[in-house]
Protein backbone atom coordinates (compact mmCIF):
# COMPACT_ATOMS: atom_id res chain seq x y z
CA UNK A 1 0.00 0.00 0.00
CA UNK A 2 1.73 3.66 -0.74
CA UNK A 3 -0.10 6.45 -1.85
CA UNK A 4 -3.88 7.86 -2.87
CA UNK A 5 -5.67 7.00 -5.85
CA UNK A 6 -7.86 10.24 -4.80
CA UNK A 7 -7.27 12.69 -2.77
CA UNK A 8 -9.92 15.16 -2.06
CA UNK A 9 -9.51 18.90 -0.43
CA UNK A 10 -12.99 20.07 0.35
CA UNK A 11 -13.52 23.97 0.78
CA UNK A 12 -14.97 24.79 4.43
CA UNK A 13 -13.84 28.22 4.82
CA UNK A 14 -16.10 30.48 6.60
CA UNK A 15 -16.07 33.68 4.75
CA UNK A 16 -17.76 36.75 6.16
CA UNK A 17 -21.42 37.02 5.95
CA UNK A 18 -22.33 38.70 2.52
CA UNK A 19 -18.78 38.72 0.90
CA UNK A 20 -19.34 39.43 -2.71
CA UNK A 21 -17.13 36.46 -3.61
CA UNK A 22 -20.26 34.39 -1.33
CA UNK A 23 -19.58 32.32 1.58
CA UNK A 24 -18.65 28.51 0.83
CA UNK A 25 -19.61 27.00 4.43
CA UNK A 26 -21.72 29.67 6.35
CA UNK A 27 -22.16 27.31 9.17
CA UNK A 28 -18.88 25.83 10.03
CA UNK A 29 -19.74 22.48 10.01
CA UNK A 30 -17.29 21.01 7.63
CA UNK A 31 -20.67 18.67 7.22
CA UNK A 32 -19.35 18.23 3.01
CA UNK A 33 -16.09 16.78 4.20
CA UNK A 34 -17.57 14.52 6.98
CA UNK A 35 -19.91 13.57 3.99
CA UNK A 36 -17.07 12.18 2.26
CA UNK A 37 -15.12 10.28 5.15
CA UNK A 38 -18.58 8.39 5.63
CA UNK A 39 -19.62 7.46 2.17
CA UNK A 40 -16.02 6.76 1.20
CA UNK A 41 -15.90 4.28 4.24
CA UNK A 42 -19.02 2.65 3.55
CA UNK A 43 -18.06 1.81 -0.02
CA UNK A 44 -14.86 0.41 1.11
CA UNK A 45 -12.35 2.93 -0.66
CA UNK A 46 -11.13 4.77 2.81
CA UNK A 47 -7.90 3.09 3.01
CA UNK A 48 -6.59 4.49 -0.89
CA UNK A 49 -8.47 7.83 -0.87
CA UNK A 50 -8.64 10.49 1.66
CA UNK A 51 -10.87 14.05 2.00
CA UNK A 52 -9.44 16.94 3.75
CA UNK A 53 -10.79 20.53 4.61
CA UNK A 54 -8.99 23.13 2.64
CA UNK A 55 -8.44 26.36 4.25
CA UNK A 56 -9.35 28.11 0.32
CA UNK A 57 -9.76 26.63 -2.90
CA UNK A 58 -10.51 30.38 -4.28
CA UNK A 59 -13.37 29.76 -5.93
CA UNK A 60 -16.34 30.79 -3.67
CA UNK A 61 -18.35 31.73 -6.77
CA UNK A 62 -18.94 28.08 -7.26
CA UNK A 63 -20.47 27.72 -3.90
CA UNK A 64 -18.73 24.94 -1.77
CA UNK A 65 -16.17 23.55 -3.97
CA UNK A 66 -14.07 20.28 -4.04
CA UNK A 67 -11.33 19.21 -5.67
CA UNK A 68 -9.76 16.03 -6.65
CA UNK A 69 -6.61 15.25 -7.21
CA UNK A 70 -3.99 13.61 -8.95
CA UNK A 71 -6.86 13.63 -11.35
CA UNK A 72 -7.51 17.61 -11.09
CA UNK A 73 -11.74 17.34 -11.03
CA UNK A 74 -13.05 20.36 -9.96
CA UNK A 75 -16.86 20.12 -8.34
CA UNK A 76 -18.86 23.28 -7.43
CA UNK A 77 -22.11 24.31 -6.08
CA UNK A 78 -21.68 20.59 -4.13
CA UNK A 79 -23.95 19.75 -1.41
CA UNK A 80 -24.58 16.21 1.10
CA UNK A 81 -26.82 14.84 -1.10
CA UNK A 82 -24.03 14.55 -3.91
CA UNK A 83 -21.93 12.38 -1.87
CA UNK A 84 -22.73 9.49 -3.13
CA UNK A 85 -23.10 10.16 -6.66
CA UNK A 86 -19.60 11.41 -6.71
CA UNK A 87 -17.95 8.50 -4.86
CA UNK A 88 -20.28 6.09 -7.16
CA UNK A 89 -19.38 7.78 -10.71
CA UNK A 90 -16.33 9.49 -10.01
CA UNK A 91 -14.05 7.58 -7.48
CA UNK A 92 -15.48 4.54 -8.33
CA UNK A 93 -16.06 4.75 -11.60
CA UNK A 94 -13.58 6.80 -13.02
CA UNK A 95 -15.99 9.71 -14.71
CA UNK A 96 -16.89 13.21 -14.35
CA UNK A 97 -20.43 14.53 -12.51
CA UNK A 98 -21.03 16.29 -15.91
CA UNK A 99 -23.66 18.85 -13.88
CA UNK A 100 -21.03 19.38 -10.56
CA UNK A 101 -17.94 20.21 -12.87
CA UNK A 102 -16.54 23.37 -12.79
CA UNK A 103 -15.44 24.43 -16.77
CA UNK A 104 -11.93 24.73 -17.23
CA UNK A 105 -12.60 28.25 -18.30
CA UNK A 106 -14.16 29.83 -15.03
CA UNK A 107 -10.99 28.14 -12.53
CA UNK A 108 -8.43 30.72 -11.59
CA UNK A 109 -10.04 33.40 -14.02
CA UNK A 110 -10.61 36.66 -12.60
CA UNK A 111 -12.89 37.57 -15.55
CA UNK A 112 -15.43 34.76 -14.99
CA UNK A 113 -18.75 36.14 -15.14
CA UNK A 114 -19.29 33.97 -11.96
CA UNK A 115 -17.46 36.67 -9.60
CA UNK A 116 -20.13 39.38 -10.31
CA UNK A 117 -21.33 38.56 -7.16
CA UNK A 118 -22.82 35.63 -5.00
CA UNK A 119 -23.85 32.57 -5.62
CA UNK A 120 -27.00 32.57 -7.68
CA UNK A 121 -27.18 36.68 -7.24
CA UNK A 122 -26.05 37.12 -10.67
CA UNK B 1 -5.42 31.43 -17.87
CA UNK B 2 -7.52 28.21 -16.75
CA UNK B 3 -6.44 26.19 -13.54
CA UNK B 4 -3.30 25.85 -11.74
CA UNK B 5 0.07 24.27 -12.49
CA UNK B 6 0.91 23.49 -9.20
CA UNK B 7 -1.82 23.44 -6.38
CA UNK B 8 0.62 23.03 -3.24
CA UNK B 9 -1.52 21.72 0.54
CA UNK B 10 0.53 22.69 3.41
CA UNK B 11 -0.07 20.65 6.42
CA UNK B 12 -0.46 22.76 9.37
CA UNK B 13 -3.13 21.15 11.92
CA UNK B 14 -2.29 21.66 15.27
CA UNK B 15 -1.99 18.82 17.17
CA UNK B 16 -1.94 17.78 20.71
CA UNK B 17 1.65 18.35 22.58
CA UNK B 18 3.12 14.90 22.89
CA UNK B 19 1.10 12.81 20.62
CA UNK B 20 2.59 9.66 19.24
CA UNK B 21 2.66 11.05 15.96
CA UNK B 22 4.21 14.28 16.24
CA UNK B 23 2.78 17.84 15.29
CA UNK B 24 3.72 19.28 12.05
CA UNK B 25 2.90 23.01 13.41
CA UNK B 26 3.32 23.36 16.98
CA UNK B 27 2.97 27.32 17.37
CA UNK B 28 -0.17 27.13 14.91
CA UNK B 29 1.58 29.92 12.44
CA UNK B 30 1.61 28.63 9.68
CA UNK B 31 4.52 29.89 8.70
CA UNK B 32 5.24 27.46 6.28
CA UNK B 33 2.29 28.47 3.88
CA UNK B 34 3.11 31.94 4.19
CA UNK B 35 6.43 30.96 3.24
CA UNK B 36 5.42 29.57 0.37
CA UNK B 37 3.14 32.08 -1.17
CA UNK B 38 5.43 34.62 -0.48
CA UNK B 39 8.09 33.36 -2.87
CA UNK B 40 5.20 32.03 -5.32
CA UNK B 41 4.93 35.33 -5.64
CA UNK B 42 8.37 37.05 -5.76
CA UNK B 43 9.20 34.26 -8.51
CA UNK B 44 6.31 35.71 -10.60
CA UNK B 45 4.20 32.51 -10.29
CA UNK B 46 1.73 33.10 -8.28
CA UNK B 47 -0.91 33.32 -10.86
CA UNK B 48 -0.97 29.72 -11.87
CA UNK B 49 -0.03 28.49 -8.29
CA UNK B 50 -1.72 28.45 -4.99
CA UNK B 51 -0.40 27.67 -1.43
CA UNK B 52 -3.52 26.70 1.06
CA UNK B 53 -3.32 25.15 4.60
CA UNK B 54 -4.81 22.01 4.59
CA UNK B 55 -6.34 20.59 7.57
CA UNK B 56 -4.70 17.17 7.95
CA UNK B 57 -2.37 15.16 5.30
CA UNK B 58 -1.96 12.63 7.77
CA UNK B 59 1.77 12.13 7.00
CA UNK B 60 3.02 13.61 10.84
CA UNK B 61 5.66 11.20 11.29
CA UNK B 62 7.51 13.24 8.58
CA UNK B 63 7.09 16.70 10.03
CA UNK B 64 5.51 19.46 8.29
CA UNK B 65 4.53 17.86 5.14
CA UNK B 66 3.56 19.75 1.66
CA UNK B 67 1.90 17.88 -1.21
CA UNK B 68 1.78 19.09 -4.92
CA UNK B 69 -0.92 18.23 -7.14
CA UNK B 70 -1.47 17.21 -9.78
CA UNK B 71 1.89 15.85 -9.79
CA UNK B 72 1.84 14.51 -6.63
CA UNK B 73 4.94 15.03 -4.92
CA UNK B 74 5.15 14.81 -1.27
CA UNK B 75 7.67 16.57 0.74
CA UNK B 76 8.39 15.90 4.48
CA UNK B 77 10.08 17.74 7.11
CA UNK B 78 9.77 21.01 5.78
CA UNK B 79 10.54 24.41 6.93
CA UNK B 80 10.63 27.92 5.48
CA UNK B 81 14.40 27.60 4.70
CA UNK B 82 13.37 25.04 2.17
CA UNK B 83 10.73 27.38 0.65
CA UNK B 84 13.34 28.86 -2.01
CA UNK B 85 14.79 25.84 -3.68
CA UNK B 86 11.20 23.45 -3.92
CA UNK B 87 9.78 26.53 -5.75
CA UNK B 88 13.15 26.81 -7.36
CA UNK B 89 13.32 23.23 -8.53
CA UNK B 90 10.06 21.54 -8.33
CA UNK B 91 7.89 24.63 -9.45
CA UNK B 92 10.03 26.60 -11.84
CA UNK B 93 12.09 23.58 -12.64
CA UNK B 94 10.32 20.71 -12.77
CA UNK B 95 12.40 18.31 -10.61
CA UNK B 96 12.22 16.55 -7.29
CA UNK B 97 14.04 18.01 -4.29
CA UNK B 98 15.48 14.25 -3.59
CA UNK B 99 16.33 14.96 0.31
CA UNK B 100 12.68 16.10 1.13
CA UNK B 101 10.64 13.59 -0.71
CA UNK B 102 9.04 11.23 1.07
CA UNK B 103 9.59 7.78 -0.50
CA UNK B 104 6.38 6.12 -1.90
CA UNK B 105 6.49 3.31 0.15
CA UNK B 106 6.04 5.33 3.31
CA UNK B 107 3.03 7.43 2.23
CA UNK B 108 -0.09 6.00 3.56
CA UNK B 109 1.42 2.46 5.22
CA UNK B 110 0.79 1.36 8.77
CA UNK B 111 3.56 -0.06 8.75
CA UNK B 112 6.15 2.60 7.60
CA UNK B 113 8.61 2.28 10.47
CA UNK B 114 8.61 6.25 11.12
CA UNK B 115 5.06 5.87 12.91
CA UNK B 116 7.18 4.30 15.59
CA UNK B 117 7.46 7.75 17.85
CA UNK B 118 7.35 11.45 17.03
CA UNK B 119 9.86 12.95 14.51
CA UNK B 120 13.45 12.25 15.39
CA UNK B 121 12.55 9.88 18.44
CA UNK B 122 12.75 6.67 16.78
Amino acid sequence: MASYTHHLFVRGNVGEPGHKRGCCDPEGLQRLRDAFKIELKRRGVAARTRAYHASRLDQCEHGPVVVIYPQGIWYGRVTPGDVPRIVEETILGGEIVGDLAIDETCLNNPASPHRRGPAGSS
